[in-house]
């Protein structure tokens, strides 16, 4: 194993501590691993947390800022933060009008941020909960019951804390988080598993001519494993997937979100854009937004995952809001 | 090889119609290679391009937009675009205030460069020639005659983009960008090699243990090979490299870049960042601006370079300047 840092049991601090000296706009808690914006709690702001395990920046760190999360809370490498940790949070980001937890479908994430709901109505909060699966590749994985959240949340992230800054109040935003989740899917490929820096080795092997369809952002088991093929013929398999599930026809606005794994580069992310836009293209929708980069990452995975989001007017005001945060940042 | 592609001849050309479907705000030119702002040439504005092999994503294209480049020519990967394309480009954006050529230092870059210069003042376009030569690793290298240039592109690229977008004359445009290049120094780190598309396999070889000090961008040799340490054993090597050719004393404000190279992920690169702020806080620097990310890459290369570019009011105004590309946007 090579990496960047200086033990595997530090990586988690060590990166919050750089988060910390990179980014003044965030106030980092880097003994209790959250991370704030600095400002938090806003004043009559609904606030906004997320949080899950490492391994998956810029998720979710990287969204704290104004438009977006108001804090995040890392757990380790792949590993569910703690309910007091989600806990200190809320409490940290409310300013009277009540928290959104933004949750991935993994149990461990779940329950934990179940536990601190609860507690955090014990001492007052008043807490909504979003779930966010929306990946169509399987129902019920390695570490989910249903369906796996995925690339679906920054755009979750996103929209919900647009309408929390402009005033939404509690049952709006977590609302308007639920319809973005609900016109979201996403499916993930992999050409190489990620390493965990505490495990030192590959999570899971595949051939030198062999890809994963349908792979969890933790390694967990896709569809079916085959020999690569021509990007063409990858986006067309991961394309059917998500619009069997849900079509895209004439007129509809797609958000369209091809996300690198971590250890694929950008040349052969707008490789695959270009052949996602064409099939939408061929069925009358259009690409009417777009995000192309590593946002929801697996470690130094190589491969991508496509979401695709059914835009309304409503969405697309909250996409284009102003956004001030380490990984998306626009009219701010 | 595994690699999100249709064919490696096809790459360059494939991505540049992602970038297209992607990107509104770009005009691409797939047939001739360019990427262009979609309102060039913008009137009576000095107009900047640059341009350079492909595989280094999101350099130049990502950069393509208001407030820094108005177009970006690529080559093949690893391969130096042709005089044509740099000519074309030129009288794209040329709206009669002049044009700046931002050419990072490697040989058939810079010998490109100056064929294209020649022939667009040959047609009337006043040019200005930049270099860009900040990478304190090696003097010469495989592609270059002195040093290369590496990290400091994008800052350059920003602050001259800045400057010419608020009305500078095209002499100040070339002499704001050549100060950002005086006052930048950069220093890469290598984990494991690229793997080019057309070669399919590793330009050289790294043991599982060891990295390469003061490599280039496309893998050309640096200073020395070791066996792998921890990121703060690493990152005191590359500041002393940077920092011994370029001091940085008490009261210095820092643009901090800590830059993957592609197949490093984001946490690591913040594990970085927290190693360099702590090395600059200790002679009393100040980090005063931060750029943490995939910026200048080498295709799937595992790991990072870092740039520090000593700050004044000037570029500091500059570099805040709103901006909006598909991968540097604030402000707008």
């Amino acid at each position: 194993m090579k990496k960047l840092i200086n033990a595997p049991e530090d990586v988690v601090t060590d990166a919050l501590r750089g988060m910390a000296a990179a980014h003044p706009s965030l106030r980092v808690d880097v003994a209790n691993q959250i991370v704030y914006r600095a400002d938090a709690p806003v004043a009559n702001k609904v606030g906004l947390i997320s949080g899950g395990g490492s391994g998956h920046e810029p998720l979710h760190g990287g969204f704290v800022g104004y438009g977006m999360l108001d804090a995040a809370c890392p757990g380790a490498v792949f590993t569910s933060p703690v309910p007091d940790q989600m806990l200190e949070a809320t409490k940290g980001v409310d300013a009277g009008a009540g928290v959104v937890h933004i949750v991935k479908n993994y149990t461990g994430d779940v329950m934990n941020f179940q536990l601190a709901a609860e507690m955090a109505g014990d001492e007052g909060s008043k807490v909504e909960s979003v779930l966010v699966n929306d990946d169509v590749a399987v129902e019920d994985s390695l570490y989910t019951a249903g369906r796996r959240g995925t690339g679906a949340t920054p755009i979750v992230e996103k929209v919900a804390g647009a309408l929390a800054e402009s005033g939404g109040d509690l049952a709006s935003v977590a609302a308007v988080a639920r319809k973005a989740n609900e016109r979201s899917r996403s499916f993930g490929i992999a050409l190489t598993s990620g390493t965990t820096p505490a495990a030192g080795t590959p999570t899971f092997d595949l051939g030198d001519d062999e890809i994963e369809l349908g792979i969890g952002i933790h390694g967990e088991p896709g569809r079916v494993r085959r020999k690569i093929g021509p990007a063409s013929e990858l986006v067309e398999i991961a394309a059917a997937a998500i619009l069997d599930d849900y079509p895209f026809a004439a007129g509809d606005e797609a958000l369209v979100f091809v996300n690198g794994m971590g250890g694929t580069p950008l040349i052969e992310l707008y490789v695959v854009f270009a052949e996602i836009a064409k099939i939408l293209e061929g069925r009358g929708a259009r690409v009417a937004r777009s995000l192309v980069g590593d946002y929801v990452t697996s470690l130094d995975m190589a491969g991508c995952s496509i979401t695709l989001t059914k835009l309304d007017d409503e969405l697309t005001k909250l996409w284009d809001a102003p956004v001030n945060t380490p990984a998306l940042r626009w009219g701010a």
